[in-house]
This record gives C-alpha cells, sequence and structure tokens, in this order.
C-alpha cells in the first residue's frame, strides 16, 4: 500500500528506552512505504522529544513520530505527562502532526509486578509499526483514516472493533 | 431551525473509538442544518485532534467538532487531560471555538465494571447530537444559546433544568 | 460608586450551569455601574469560556468575566482545571484580565451529600456580584483593589478578614 | 548593599490573602534597595496574578513579585497549580522573571489543623522579604545568585545548607 | 571525545539546591570538552530555571542544562511540574533543547525515610555529568546518541541495557 505523494517522516527515539523503537519504526516505513523518506534522531528521554520534533517539522518532515517509553514508577508517569504536553505544543506551534508512540512498562507486567519481557516487546513493536502506518496516511492517504473511524483500532494490542446497535 | 449564514464545520473523530461518531455528527448536521457544509477528517487518536482541528480552522472552517472516546483505565483519564490541553490551544491559536464532545466509557459501566453497551451507544449519540447544533448556534446564531444560559443543559444525558428561588 | 472611566466588560456564561450567572452579573453591573457597557454571551460548557473571552477580549472588552458552574463528580474538577488553563491562556494572549468566576456544586452540599440549593444559589449571587465589582474596579479604579490588599476578602462568603500581629 | 544599576520592580498582591505581602515586600525593598522603583497593584486571587504581571513586564518593570496565598482546602492547591502555570506563562511572553511566593496555610497548621497564626505571619514576612532580595539580584546583580548556587537557601524558614562530600 | 564544532552552553542551577549542581556540569564540560563555551547562571528555585535557560538560549547559547533538586513532599512534586512545563515552554519558544536535570530527594531515602546524603550525593553527580555529554552531543555530535538508543541508558544510576529478543 504506498503513499501517494511524496512524504518525509521525522523519527525520534531516545536513550532511555530499552527497546530501539526507532530501529523498529525505520524498518516498517522501509518495508511498507519505500518512497517516503525518513529523518531519524535520538534524544537521551522522552521530555526531549517535543522539541526534537517540532525541530524536524520547522525544516522538512511533513510529519514525526515521537517514540518513548515509560518506566513502571509514579513519577515517570507525571514525566510521560509533561512531556505529552510539550508535544502538544509543538503540533501547535507547526500546525503538523506528532504521534506519540509511548509504550508504558505497566502494560506488560506479570501478577508478581515483574515485566514480562518478551510480551512487553511484542506490544511495542505492534504499536511502533502500526502508527508508522497512521503517520504515514495522514499525511498522504487520510481518506484510509476515514475509512477506519469508530473501528475500535488499536496499536500495542489487538483492535477491540465497533460497538454495533443491536 | 436552519442557520441563518452559511457555515462551514470541521467534524473529526478517531479510528481509535469503538463509535463512528463522525458518521452520527454528519447525520445529524444534514438533517438540522442542511445548509452547513461539512469538513470530516479522522485521526488515530484523541491525542491527535487538536491540531487536526487546528488546521481545519486555520483553514476553511468556521468552528470543529473533537469528537472522542475515552476508555476505563486511569492511564486513558490523563490522556484525556493532554488531548483537551491541546484542544485549549487549538481554539487561542484560531480565535475560534472547538467543541470538545468527549465519552467516557465510564459513564455507562453497570455495577459489575462491565459496559453497558446499548445505554453507552444512546449516550453518545445523544451527546454528539445536541453538540452538533451548539456548534452550529455558537457561529450562526448565537442568541439561542443565551436563551438557554443556566438552564442546565446537558448532552448524553437528561437537562437538569435550572435552580430556582423558592 | 461609578467607575471614573469607560468601560466595557464581556459576560461570559453556560447553558451548562443551573443558575443564570450572567443574569446576575448583568444585574449588579447596571444596579452598581450604569455607565459600563456590557457585551453578553453564552456557551455550551466551562470548556468553551476562554475562547469567547479571548474574543471579546481581542474585540471590544476591557476584561471579561467567566462564569461557570462546575458539577460534584472528580471528572468535573479535572474539566475546570482544563478550562482554568484555557483562561489563563486567554489572559495572556490579550494581556487583559479574565476574572474566573467558578462556583463548585460541593461547597454547597450537605453532610448526606445533597445539594442545599438555598445555599448554593445565595453562594452563587454572593460571587458573582462581588466579582462584578472587581471586574469594574480592575479597569477603572485599580486603586480600590490596593486599599483591601491583604484584607481576606471572599466571593461567596463572608471575609475571614486580616490576621494581625500580636 | 545596595543595587548596581537603576531597576524597576513590579510587585503584584492579591485581596484574598489575609496579609498584606505587598506591603512587605515594599517595606523591605525601600529599606534595603532604596533606589529600585516600585511599581504596586493588587488584584483580587492569585489567578490574576499572572497576567497583572505581565501587563507590568511589558510596560515598565524589569522583574516582578508575585505575591498570593493558598488557602488549606485540595482545591486551593489545584488553584494555585493554575495559577502557576500562568505565571510560567507570564515570564515566557516577556523573557523576563517573576518570582512566585506563594505561602501555603498548610505550611504553619497545628497538630489539631488550626492555623498557627503568629508562625504563619513570621513564614510569610520571612518569605516575602527574602524574595525581595532574589528579584534585584536577579535583575541588577546575578553574581550574589551565583554565589549562593547549591547551599539550600530557602524563604520562610531557615536555609538547609549545603549537603558536605565525606 | 572532544565535540566536533564550537558550543555554547547554558548552565543554570539553584540556590535552593543542596549540591552545587552548576559546579559539577561546569567541571565535566570542562574537564571532557574544553572547547565548549559556557555561562552560568544562578536563580532562586527551580520554578526560576525555565525563563533563565529561555534568556540564555534566546542570546548566545546552543542548548541549556537545567539544573534542580527536589524536595520530599508532595507540595515539591506539584512545583517540580510546574517547573517542568515551563521548561517545555523555553524550548518550544527557542526551538532549541533544555536538558532538565532534576534530583528528586525521594530517590535517595532510607526506609525510615530520611535522607541518605552519600547516596544523594553520588546520584546527583552522576546525572549531572552524563547529562553534561548529552548536551554537548546532542548540539556538535547528534550521532553518538543514534547510536545509543534503545540501550536503557540512565543518569544518576547504572544503566539498565536492552531488553533482548530471545
Amino acid at each position: 500500500m504506498p503513499s501517494k505523494k511524496s512524504v518525509t517522516i521525522g523519527v525520534v527515539d531516545t536513550t532511555f528506552s530499552s527497546v530501539n523503537m526507532g530501529r523498529i519504526a525505520i524498518d516498517e516505513l522501509k518495508k511498507s512505504h519505500p518512497r517516503v523518506r525518513i529523518i531519524r534522531r535520538t534524544v537521551p528521554g522522552f521530555k526531549d522529544l517535543a522539541v526534537e520534533c517540532q525541530r524536524l517539522l520547522k525544516n522538512k518532515c511533513d510529519i514525526a513520530l515521537a517514540l518513548g517509553m515509560v518506566g513502571k514508577a509514579p513519577i515517570d508517569s507525571q514525566c510521560a505527562h509533561e512531556a505529552s504536553i510539550g508535544i502538544q505544543m509543538a503540533k501547535m506551534n507547526t500546525n503538523k502532526h506528532v504521534i506519540e508512540v509511548f509504550v508504558h512498562m505497566n502494560e506488560a507486567v506479570r501478577k508478581d509486578g515483574s515485566l514480562d519481557e518478551s510480551d512487553f516487546l511484542a506490544l511495542t513493536e505492534d504499536r511502533v509499526r502500526k502508527h508508522a502506518h497512521n503517520a504515514v496516511w495522514l499525511v498522504s492517504n487520510p481518506e484510509k483514516l476515514v475509512e477506519r473511524a469508530g473501528s475500535g483500532r488499536r496499536q500495542g494490542r489487538k483492535d477491540v472493533g465497533s460497538i454495533e446497535k443491536r
């Protein structure tokens, strides 16, 4: 499903993350959307994502993927919140989309509180790959998203589907 | 109750939602306000609504409906909060209204915590349809809203009415 | 105590509120400050107040009253928070004051959690009327406020007064 | 310790506060920094401080002191948070400092929850007076602050000092 | 590992902190990146960091380190949150990076709640020194960060490493 017009996507991830999220995004983009141009950056932590995305969007990119991993402690959630506010600012200042792709370790913990690493990896891959498609569609093929409106799409887990009138 | 002057309304919903909220809004607008022009967009999740609304408002739209569904987990509430802050920014930057139409799954859960799907659908329809009217009135017929000031209007549920002096 | 120079005040309230707060504000302004010009608007809910105030302040108003009622549920408090952030943005963007006049239903509940309607009405009236004066003073008579600095003024309830050195 | 160059400081306090914080600030500035020019304003509550500071900073002031008292209820903390976000905006928009001097009643409560008035007054005085110096130094004598870097300074209470390597 | 091109870094710390964080940052920069130019500022508390960073970035600096210490009380966390939002604004307004280097006393408390001072000092040093490198790399050697993407880097504690597919 190649994109209709030429698109430049910024891919920004972190050194904090335990998964190379940028590499997954680039793999998916190259495989499924070979004509998309990619500019990759890595920043220390997720609070640094917003301004890096803004820099890319003010320069050459049409859209950016902000890829971050959120730790298990409550302070991590507060920091993710600040990072998200920053990402909203980046979008507003550039009038372009940034898809925030955050994976929370708490999404893949066992009952004893330990991280289920293989589940976490699968979740991360699925979320990054699906949002790579969303990014291309938003810029070059927005009707793809309208077709999917209200269909309960999930990134990271299986789609939940629509609630139908009975 | 047709609107007085020509209005262009942006209708933005998500693929995340389990209800096609955009379709409901468009149905109501076409039925009750046939002269209104509609531009529809769909984005992945509710955090993407703000900048899409801003893009529409900076271009052709007089007002936008930001239609989103919020899941049941606490993290969903935090994300909705970030989405709302973004929507405030979109309004401020464009000096135009965006009506935030969010439905929270927690508004229609049974005592056992499960979702009451038919109640949730009814709630969503009612909220979207009523806010479609609010959007048209805000732009073309603001005196309609002044008439309703302080009358305890609700979208999604029945109006609660005014508190009267005894 | 008429105001010294000509002032235009925006009065913005909501259809959500169960009390016609705009009418109270206008009544007080007309009675106590008959030379003040008033522009009234009504929006659906309190999240819509900020941009309406900004629109008035960018146009003809010197100051605005943002009149909102906050429900009893925790989600109502979060929404009020978002509305307040928006109001801060409106002030910053216009470099003018917006007096946020929010009444929380939780301020007038009986021990059994039910709303004490007459107490709530009295509270709302008192808060709106006193802030109507504050609005006029801020624009036309700021020394009135300096005279009252640190005097424990309250809107809605009785003043608490100053803490004096013993 | 007179300031090196001419400085204009905005002093903004509230009618809500039970202590005349503006008077304390002005007293300290006149006594310790007699060449500093002062512009004083009073606003109703602490949510009104940000835009008043911005107005002063956009006009004649080099820096402002935002003086506010925070009540004991949880809602007061949320409001203080909104006021603080506004103050951050004021600084960013003007590229000048605003020193936020907030005293929380919860800082001076007895075990039974009642306010210890004399402790609260002492705390308020100490915080306001010390921040009056900080304001002057930030603008006219920033090396004074570099000398104190990492020294555990407190306003309101005694300094806690540095943690030294053993 | 000297930086490739000339860089000016702003180093901003506080008088509130009990550790001279600015001195540590400057020591690391001089030792490891001797050609980097440094401009140092100290402000009273961490809420003052954002605008000071913005002032430096609007003037001569390519990037800034915002160095702050966060106390143990819940109110300290809320204040840190406001400071962080301000720092996001500073980045967005200047389109440059600010590395937020905050140390929370709660990161180094013993089971009895008391501060483990030597652990806290070690944590602070490690975090400041590592982020000094990140700052230089972000501006002059961004490929250094891409090489480290997804490698679970930590500042203050040991790196946690990558999660590998098995």
